[in-house]
């Protein structure tokens, strides 16, 4: 039995999303098939990449993942599949590997070859789940694809930092389903960097001090619930994939709206974390 | 062989989803996994507790429910695991399994309490799927919970209905895919309370005196196809869940418009059943 | 084990799809459910057949398709279940199965007739699951419906041509997830009245004269990327169904748009394309 992911923009309307399925069946009877998304948005590499590392690890080793987004084939776009932390991918060479492998290095990469006998508009479907079921039947990755060293890196997952190591610089990455903004700092580089020193969060006009543990945790329980009022509170805490985000608590996108919205913060805007640059008491000389 | 079903505000675009389906097979590599929905309003328990009800009944006994709306712990909101009428629920204690539990008692609730050993921010994941792999295994209840006897219950699920029993006042609990306004009023209620007398329901500025049987009853099929209008006729009817629903026939809320919007009824609305005093007609003396 | 397919407009947030898959997994435990799409728009009988038709055949042979759009059963839309191209499709008979049908004839199609001892307001759940279970099973067609010789036929997805065979006149039949306007027009037709000569595309208010084989056919990998400028660059293409769909080059339907709103075509709209009359060079006699 093979477990096979999908993760595309393909949307959940067309009759893309089945076609693969069918094809897989039709190579696999056994297979079992789960939708990681399909509603990546259209193109965006970045949002693809977030969102494998994420769910990818949560899958038993063996697993392969399909990603169909911007997998055209070109001169500048060509199909890779990678075998990284014992579980496969089959994805177009365009970064959206990037996330998944800055963590943990492939141990083979291979550039596809097949497409010299499949002549495709619809690579997923005629390319991708052919490797797919090469694999899942034990096939080797070097019969489909020449080995290569390297993929294309995706440069805006990367915060920057500077060389006093005072200030990260991150920028939104993704926009959940509540409208919480995620950045693309990582606990670790925020501890890392931080050192346990006083900080300040800059988010569009606003700013945090404190990053809490859980969302609630902005809830003062010994008030009577009906008494509370933290209807559109926000916060900021490292969400359960490592990653600064921002939040409302309770966001509700159709009446409050979600931190996005709220704050004015959308994809690729900018967000910046300057530490306190500790001054250390000095023993002044009494007499000076 | 186990079914697990999921249902949840995750969205469908988030890894949550992906990443609990590869937690779940990790532990049961043979589990067959089902979405109800994740598409739940975010934190909207109503909305969960009636699409709960509706769809869990289909399933097979010894389906696990795994059902993930406003999950976060806290002093206020437990979680639990229920059997009941032969299906496993893992939830939070927030009102959401109240539909389900109103018509078949609980025959064993626990709260759930491995969470000592658990630290999560996500505990659809880490609790949930632990808890639903110890019942698919065969596990008892309270190995992984305390037994209580009562759950939390949901006040805005029950219509009222006055001392003289000639008026139910309920409210809309849920807007479906076509637009179609449904309430909280059963088929049961309005039968028990109604008696066969003639009523009115009163939504918004509009009224009805008559319920139909099936959506196509309003189309009168002695008349060429061509000449029918009907588009945007408004009806009520009890829907194959049994509750009172306010439709316009074959809406598409692209064009004409659903009844929640053609109306303007919305979540929460109420929506009033007024029942005839019926007068019996008096044996009246001819000289009087 | 059986492979089933659902096709329905019945939305992913309602419990419709997660009802039907509880009674399918109640009758036949070893099932395998694919969801083709439930986002059909509501009782769009075109979005249909065009999703179904490219969708179905990537199944293994056997494969049984649900099909529930527009299914509420009245003297003018019966229930029927057909096989066609050893595949098997239970739907209403109201159009739906049009497209599939044009290409390879049933071998036979009945009209389901279990409805006397089944009532039903949710004719997919009570009726076609039972339909489909019978045919997993083994049962024949003929148990649960009698033999009729015809469907009914949807003149929408047709395109016209004129007698002299210069122009095809044909319609928008679907927006796809990238904004892509997708025509009835297939390949084969263009081919065949075309007979290799030049033309014209007339799409509302733009023209085409080309039409390429690959999206990226437009981008001049030459020039740097950086200085590339094709966002929001139309197109003309046969798409991977075989169709003429008009497109707008990696469309962001959130930024530059897609091909339907930057157009401004939309569903139903008619796109015509005029080929040469090519007039051959006569010999004419020097001195007349």
């Amino acid at each position: 039995m093979s477990l096979i992911t999908l993760t595309t923009d393909f949307g959940l309307k067309d009759h893309f999303v089945g076609a693969v399925k069918g094809a897989i069946y039709s190579e696999l009877p056994e297979a079992k098939i789960v939708d990681i998304t399909h509603l990546i948005s259209p193109f965006n590499i970045t949002e693809t990449s977030y969102i494998l590392k994420n769910a990818y690890k949560s899958f038993p080793k063996g697993t392969i993942h399909i990603v169909g987004v911007d997998s055209e084939l070109s001169t500048e776009n060509k199909h890779i599949a990678l075998e990284l932390d014992e579980h496969f991918f089959i994805c177009p060479d365009n970064g959206l590997i990037s996330m998944v492998a800055s963590e943990v290095n492939p141990t083979k990469i291979v550039e596809i070859n097949i497409h010299d006998y499949i002549e495709s508009s619809f690579p997923v479907l005629d390319v991708f789940v052919q490797v797919a079921s090469h694999i899942a039947r034990g096939g080797s990755l070097n019969i489909i694809g020449k080995e290569i060293q390297s993929y294309k890196k995706l440069v805006e997952i990367q915060p920057k930092v500077n060389q006093d190591q005072t200030i990260i610089v991150g920028g939104v990455i993704y926009i959940d389903n509540y409208g919480n903004v995620i950045t693309n700092i990582t606990k670790k580089l925020f501890s890392l960097i931080g050192k346990g020193r006083n900080f300040t969060i800059s988010a569009g006009r606003y700013q945090f001090k404190k990053i809490v543990n859980q969302y609630n945790e902005i809830v003062d329980y010994t008030v009577p619930s009906e008494q509370r009022m933290y209807d559109g509170n926000k916060l900021t805490l490292f969400n359960s994939a490592g990653y600064l985000e921002i939040a409302i608590y309770k966001s509700n996108l159709e009446t409050v709206g979600g931190a996005s919205t709220l704050l004015g913060l959308g994809y690729r805007d900018t967000i910046t974390i300057e530490f306190d640059t500790v001054v250390k008491p000095e023993f002044v000389p009494i007499n000076s």
